[in-house]
């Protein structure tokens, strides 16, 4: 088999065989096929496309790459959730807890965020003594334990796609859906959950861009999930503007504890409501409508939150935080935006709310950046709000004063402001289960 | 600038500036652009496509990566001509003392044969002490003096299309119109002729396989030619067949010899004629038939045949050629194809032929085979020709007995008789002059 050959017949549309594509990933992987030649291929999947069963046969080779976690020793049906990424989203946050407050076990591995979005694992490190890293069989006694757990991704989880992703950001072929798909299915499929709910996220803050394109990607994720096994549901949720109203690390697990708390951001606690039900119901608990009262009663009860406890005890996090969630932030020093005109909030810029927080210390803007985990924006007003000139829009928390009127003014700059009210977008586009 | 944004602009179909295409290009050849950057690059312009003005500014950076042959201290309007490639087609040994023989000064860099085509620097070095390789100052001394001279590519002429061909080969992105074009231009116009003729070949045994298809690749080149200053023309011609009825290096001169000597092939005459009176024309000869009727004249005289043998004097060749022009291959042995069938042939594969003389020894197979001289094909019967069972299609010429039967095989399976004789396809499809 030769790769130049590969490229031809991609190039010319034609479907690859799961050998070709296994030799693909595994000569690319390995150091045989080249950079130059990788590349040439992606760019040509990236006009030609793959068929379904391509994407499922790359994306199996790729998952084979390295480490598969064998999560067997857990009993039940465990449900993994992956969100395609956005501004102040902190569900998986409320989601684990919430999800092994009701029976269903969640052993999940987060990954860090990268410019104006924001990580799990970096979040989770916000709160004092809080450890992500941990051996694979403390993690699994961790889950059997407590019911839950999450830790960063480890090492050699599916290292066809770091190596991949890397190629791909400098060759301008990131954006393929058939790429996108087997990036993130890759990683999930070797962290062995049974069964899957996505998060897929549309508009400005997101990377799809459209609630069609948030579709296409969500429907190829499910596919190759089910050729590879795994129960599948997708959420396509809308990212106009970002989820609840904190953005920043220990910000947004103080907000999560809220939400654990029967309070909170009802966008957020909506969305969160909405993907339990579908975890909880991939799990064999019954109609999704059920499950979501059951996740409902499990927020409003307190069950979620003392999960919630129990997991930050049992990754050694500081039980102040709950007493005292304060502390997360207490830190930073805090700068009211004032609004400088009156109207309603008629649209926001998610992409610019995170890179404001984001300048303040709140994120990466390279790979190696160190994160102030107190750094970071409260929302007071969003799209739909009534604002007066004078009254505070946001309030910003930092340690980098020598930032704040740059972030000040890119905040200021991603709200749109009118006379009317402007039409309410629905958060929750489209459920596709299969 | 940054190549990634070059990378998604050509990829999204957009226009390129003449300081980006520079910035790729230099970058590129000096090693700061990575070849997997490259590769993406390239693969976008097989999908996208590339402007005339893209494609002028891209040939322009290529040409000035290198070398730029002054030919200023030639008196007269410098013409080359380049063929894109064919099986028997010795067109050049021809033209460039014909050309010479009518007062056009041409001063002629060649390349080398590669796979199953030929290259006019392997077949003037099947002229014994025959010398391509000449500096500068030799070179264009000798064109001053005998008002021509047929050299190999200096080593630094377009070193970017070099880098680049190499890259184009392994990645899939050979068979893209704007960079064939690149390509070919970038080396013409830094060998500094006044006028350009390219034969542009379509059919079995050229690269461009249908008339239309060469047709827009020679409207391209003749573009690039324009914008870079350069009078030009170009003629397409058929390659379905072999160009006379020699295949192999010193078969061919000895072909060569014979139309200089105003006999040979009628094919092999005619696009030598057709080229010459362009040639001539571009060169302020007259118009293009009466060119033709000075052409004919030249090689009827026998003026241009002394052209030939002042050039191969001036370039160290033994004149033993002119008197005994079998010496060129009289040291392989002869082996008979005879003819299994009767009927008409219907059809030839050129390629066929082509990889046939490589297996005697007549080309290369990779870049650094040997080649030997004496060895090649002569085609006794030709598309359109009548054959009776037994008799000689091909008198093949080896020194590698134990490749004969496969030879002959490969050769036999070139053909296709039946028993209506042919429709006949004219020679020449068009001819481009602006």
């Amino acid at each position: 088999m030769r790769m130049i050959d590969l490229i031809e017949r991609k190039k010319q549309g034609k479907e690859l065989s799961e050998e070709e594509l296994c030799y693909f990933i595994e000569g690319f992987t390995g150091g045989k096929i080249p950079n130059y030649q990788a590349a040439a291929f992606l760019m040509a999947v990236c006009f030609t496309g793959m068929t379904d069963r391509e994407i499922a046969w790359m994306t199996g080779a790729m998952a084979r790459s390295g480490d598969q976690v064998d999560l067997s020793s857990i009993p039940g049906v465990k449900v993994d959730k992956h969100s395609t990424g956005g501004v102040g989203d902190k569900t998986t946050l409320i989601l684990a807890p919430l999800a092994a407050a009701c029976g269903v076990p969640v052993a999940k591995m987060s990954g860090r965020g990268l410019g104006h979005t924001g990580g799990t694992v970096d979040k989770l490190e916000a709160i004092p003594g809080f450890c992500t890293v941990m051996d694979r069989a403390d993690f699994l006694r961790t889950v059997r334990e407590t019911g839950v757990c999450v830790v960063g991704q480890s090492g050699n989880l599916a290292p066809a796609d770091k190596k991949l992703y890397a190629l791909r950001d400098v060759t301008g072929t990131v954006d393929s859906i058939p790429l996108i798909a087997a990036s993130v299915m890759s990683k999930k499929i070797a962290a062995g959950a049974d069964a899957i709910v996505l998060d897929v996220k549309y508009g400005g803050g997101a990377f799809m861009k459209t609630p069609q394109d948030a579709v296409r990607l969500a429907q190829k994720m499910v596919e190759i999930g089910r050729a590879c096994g795994r129960k599948m549901a997708a959420v396509i949720t809308n990212m106009d503007v970002p989820l609840g109203r904190c953005i920043g690390n220990g910000l947004e697990v103080a907000e999560a504890i809220e939400v654990l708390q029967g309070k909170g951001p009802a966008d957020l606690r909506e969305v969160c409501l909405v993907l339990a039900a579908q975890m909880l119901s991939l799990a064999g608990k019954g109609p999704a409508d059920r499950c979501r009262q059951t996740a409902e009663e499990a927020l409003d009860s307190g069950a979620a939150l003392e999960k919630f406890r129990r997991m930050c005890a049992a990754q050694g996090g500081s039980s102040e935080i709950f007493a005292k969630p304060q502390s997360l932030y207490e830190k930073a020093t805090v700068y009211q935006l004032s609004a400088p005109w009156s109207g309603y909030v008629r649209r926001m810029d998610a992409e610019a709310c995170g890179r404001a927080s984001m300048l303040l210390g709140a994120g990466r803007e390279t790979a190696d950046s160190v994160i102030d985990p107190a750094a970071g924006i409260v929302l007071c007003r969003k799209t739909g709000d009534a604002v007066k000139a004078g009254e505070t829009l946001a309030r910003l928390y930092t340690n980098r004063s020598d930032r704040i009127e740059e972030a000040k003014r890119k905040l200021l700059e991603g709200y749109e402001v009118g006379e009317e009210e402007p039409a309410e977008v629905p958060l929750v586009y489209k459920i596709i289960i299969e």
